[in-house]
């Protein structure tokens, strides 16, 4: 039996990786990447803030402390072929499709950026899929990590995943239509487009799991040893928001709050976050097009910059906070409902973290590394949003 | 001024440019196309009804017969490249886009084509969007015909691309999602995502045709000449349900109506077609995402098959009717209501096909072209489906 993780270099994947080979000491664990994650953080100038090893590395200190089970194959998931031989070889009974080129900025560079994203991120899906019907692997489950972008920013309170319609006075179930906001985000709601068709047309069991922004620095497994460390971006493209402003307030910079801070988000947790995928692959197959909500609740972006702020005095680092136009296209006061009863219940039952200790273990965990922060804190923000001015806190 | 066509070639595309050129004399016709559809068309072992000449015949008779605002680009839209250049040349104040690979059996032979369908079908929509976007053309209109089938079969009356929800108290207008039954209609699904968000971030005015099965032999201005007739297709493939049933019938072969015929489809005359996708072409620019389902409305499959029936024995030709199991998951006895009142109103005021009448054209029209039809008769179903028993009607 085998469980195959894709992404497996990655913030989360890693993380995944790690936490499986303990939870299912007699499965085989098969990571796949492309490492297109280093790739593209070195393009734009920038690196993970905790130092990273090389797959190998990794995987050597793994099997010292303890992780034998674990393989791992280089290779690109929009390779159809790549797909096709990775599943003859190790057929598994579930996946875990991590992989994608996950910045919603990256993917709005350019067209060929946009288009680089969307073709990257659905042919992988695709050919993951299709594998499995083409390798008679249709037994398996198959779980995916998209994103709470996938819903936009509704009137209505955001179910998980599926809308109750009335309409001239029938009553019908539809899925959650796609409203996301940037062409990464979109490229998410092409891959519920496909994941909703692969469950209909070959009563594939999927699990989608609706992935919200995620934070923090470690999980149990990673700090056994140094170089088990995962990544952790800060950079205005790859570094979420709450990633960014434990960065920024330790390389000494004003946290940049887009508009007034006034936004809501579904925030999650790493250490929940690898819990909730791991419990995903503990699923009987069923049949069904399963979709969680997967985030611990809703923070507000001011609050995360006022506990940085206090957090920072505690540890004795004055910290700064600057508002800035916003650059996304979204409505500023929008608080974000949504409903997460089915994800906590069924897959996170015994959530770990809360967002102050979050934010506290970041920052300490960050400390020792803020030369690298000072470094390559031009990358904080890109140059054009420097250049405008200010707005009213 | 100019108007850019995609898909010049195709059985829509060009009797739209044919109509252009009539109603913008003023204006330059710029045609794309990649000739995928005679390549598909010949892969699959089969051919065009009608015979088809060239695009460089059908320009010059098309010149001879007072069109000279016609030109016609081959490239592939696929091609990000080329886009741009044809942007750059042309700036067109409308884009027609009406390329894709369309067939659903075609997408679903396995998953190359799968992921060709899809990629051709969503790279080439994204290149068209963000080429607005990168040669500050978004003042232009774009156009796109999409499918009815994007929206599956659900258990509500289908409105004209939005939904009015209600959740806990809270109202709000969501746009349909994509519920589409096979891999290239989903392919559509994955445009509307796109196009939506192009609309959003863009304030691009939009205007998605969600053309419904599109039957007939002929326009107004195919009539003209025989060379400037427009493809038919009638194999498993290609043939939509009508078309392939008339040129059944014709061949001396029986009708094959899947399951029991008793599902109705939004249906639309080629005259019809072309002429809202030109009204569609008159539209200003009004930084809206319009919709409007492309059908004059929904007609019965067994009522087509009884309608050929009773046409062919006012001709003097018997024709036989039987029923074949249904290769596609869909609901048998679906009853589709589709609202198509916005789109009657503003793109088709005067609708000139009624379905027995496009019938009756079709048949006399393909009449002397049976021995075509007879040669490729082994290309009206798949060899699977001809194994099968029939079933009881």
């Amino acid at each position: 039996m085998a469980i195959l993780v894709t992404g497996a270099d990655g913030y989360i994947g890693w993380p995944v990786m790690l936490k499986l080979s303990r939870e299912f000491p007699d499965e085989r664990i098969v990571g796949v990447d492309n490492f297109g994650r280093r790739r593209w953080v070195e393009e734009i100038g920038s690196v993970s803030a905790l130092p990273i090893v090389s797959m190998e590395e990794r995987l050597e200190v793994a099997r010292e402390t303890g992780s034998s089970n674990l393989s791992f194959i280089e290779g690109d998931l929009s390779d159809r072929a790549f797909v096709q031989q990775l599943y003859a070889t190790f057929r598994p009974r579930v996946v875990l499709h991590l992989a994608a080129q996950p910045s919603a900025p990256y993917s709005e560079i350019n067209g060929e950026r946009a288009n680089y994203t969307q073709e990257n991120n659905t042919a992988s899906t695709r050919n993951l899929l299709w594998g499995l019907k083409e390798n008679n692997l249709l037994e398996s489950v198959f779980v995916e990590t998209t994103t709470t972008g996938v819903y936009g920013q509704p009137d209505i309170d955001i179910p998980e995943g599926y809308l109750e319609v009335e309409r001239n006075g029938k009553r019908g179930t539809v899925i959650y239509p796609g409203m996301a906001g940037s062409w990464y985000h979109m490229s998410k709601c092409h891959d519920v487009n496909n994941l909703w068709l692969a469950n209909r047309q070959w009563k594939l069991s999927v699990i989608d799991l609706r992935t919200a922004i995620t934070y923090g620095t470690t999980t149990e497994e990673t700090q056994a040893d140094p170089r088990l460390a995962t990544r952790f971006d800060f950079d205005f493209y790859f570094g979420v928001v709450v990633n960014r402003f434990a960065a920024q307030a330790l390389a000494g910079y004003p946290i940049t709050v887009y508009g007034k801070g006034g936004l809501k988000r579904p925030m999650i947790g790493l250490q929940d976050a690898v819990d909730s995928i791991v419990a995903a692959a503990r699923r009987e197959p069923d049949q069904k097009f399963e979709i969680f909500n997967q985030t611990s609740g809703p923070v507000g972006i001011q609050e995360i910059a006022d506990g940085i702020q206090s957090i920072g005095a505690e540890m004795g680092i004055p910290v700064q906070v600057d508002h800035l136009p916003n650059p996304r296209v979204e409505k500023e006061e929008h608080q974000m409902v949504m409903e997460n009863t089915r994800f906590m219940t069924e897959l996170l039952p015994h959530p770990t973290i809360d967002i102050n200790d979050g934010l506290r273990d970041t920052l300490q965990n960050l400390l020792p590394y803020r030369d690298t922060l000072l470094a390559y804190k031009d990358r904080f923000i890109p140059e054009q949003l420097l250049k405008r001015e200010p707005v009213a806190g």
